[in-house]
């Protein structure tokens, strides 16, 4: 009787080892993913907030002026910087709001739902950075090098300073944009792959 | 005897219906969704081509010229433009190549190889469509109101007519984006879906 007994006991712990082992390796690799989406998250938000902030501050005034006039030039006389502060703005504050899905990724790794959340805003939202970027990079070029057959002179020459900083900001954001397509790619993976 | 064959019978058809009722529908939401993809896919090549090629094709003459210079506005004095009219080629070229991974998801809506595939180069041409058609954007505006602050004058006042082309450039690359962004979310959904 007791040999009876025994062998449906480790028959049964022998299915229980199983059915622990065998989802775990795919859970284990979802949830490297989730936490690398995690910590791509928070550089992202560094560097839009580096973009923002440069942005934002970028104000340079010339040290001479005439009768009239003083030369000053800082992201205010530019409708496409001011869309840049303002959506790079827009996209820090909405990777901030995301980390809380994200963790929630990493708690439940099998859960499509945070993922499929995340993937689509996230989508949004590079979108948003990606224009914004390109615009200012566009003028921050026209800035750089002017353009003869309009007629813009580059301002560069004068605006040394104020080049300088737009142009981190440019850089700042492009690598915000180069990571929120990592993260898309990482969550279409994730989701895709059972 | 009778009794208890006929049971086991009924039973089996029974299962058998309820296994082929069951993947069916789920089947036929993901084929409505590929099958969408493609057609949206084929509004995308539309709206990229007529981007490229309206931007390509802007060229302005004034009819009055100056002794040493003939005032001329062409997408080749802006590098921005010439940016644009590439990367909307290369875009509705990567269109036309996807079809075929289109047309491998409608006949096989439950694999997750092609979809996942589109989703990922999807987001990448996403990008380069999205930069390309912000930082025209941003050079139409200029070209539309200039600039008091570094005197960059607006141009669309003499060059009516290539304001008016590049703006139509700048539109129809925009629906190209949308129609991206669409189909970014769509396959998302797809595959998240199970």
């Amino acid at each position: 009787m007791s040999t009876t007994i025994d062998v449906p006991e480790s028959s049964n712990i022998n299915k229980e080892k199983t059915i622990l082992v065998a989802p775990a390796r795919p859970g284990g690799w979802k949830k490297g993913t989730a936490i690398m989406d995690f910590i791509l998250r928070l550089g992202a938000i560094a560097a839009a907030i580096a973009a923002a902030a440069s942005m934002g501050t970028s104000d340079q005034t010339l040290p001479f002026f005439t009768q009239f006039f003083q030369f000053e030039a800082s992201y205010d006389s530019f409708t496409t910087f001011q869309f840049f502060v303002i959506s790079m703005a827009i996209a820090a504050s909405y990777l901030v709001l995301s980390l809380p899905f994200s963790i929630v990724a990493i708690i439940r790794p099998h859960a499509p739902g945070p993922r499929l959340f995340l993937i689509i805003l996230d989508t949004v939202f590079l979108t948003l950075a990606t224009s914004s970027a390109a615009a200012a990079a566009s003028i921050v070029y026209l800035a750089h090098n002017g353009n003869q057959d309009t007629n813009w002179l580059a301002i560069c020459n004068q605006f040394g300073d104020f080049c300088a900083q737009t142009s981190g900001a440019v850089v700042a954001s492009f690598i915000t944009v180069v990571v929120l397509i990592l993260l898309v790619v990482m969550s279409a993976l994730a989701i895709g792959k059972h």
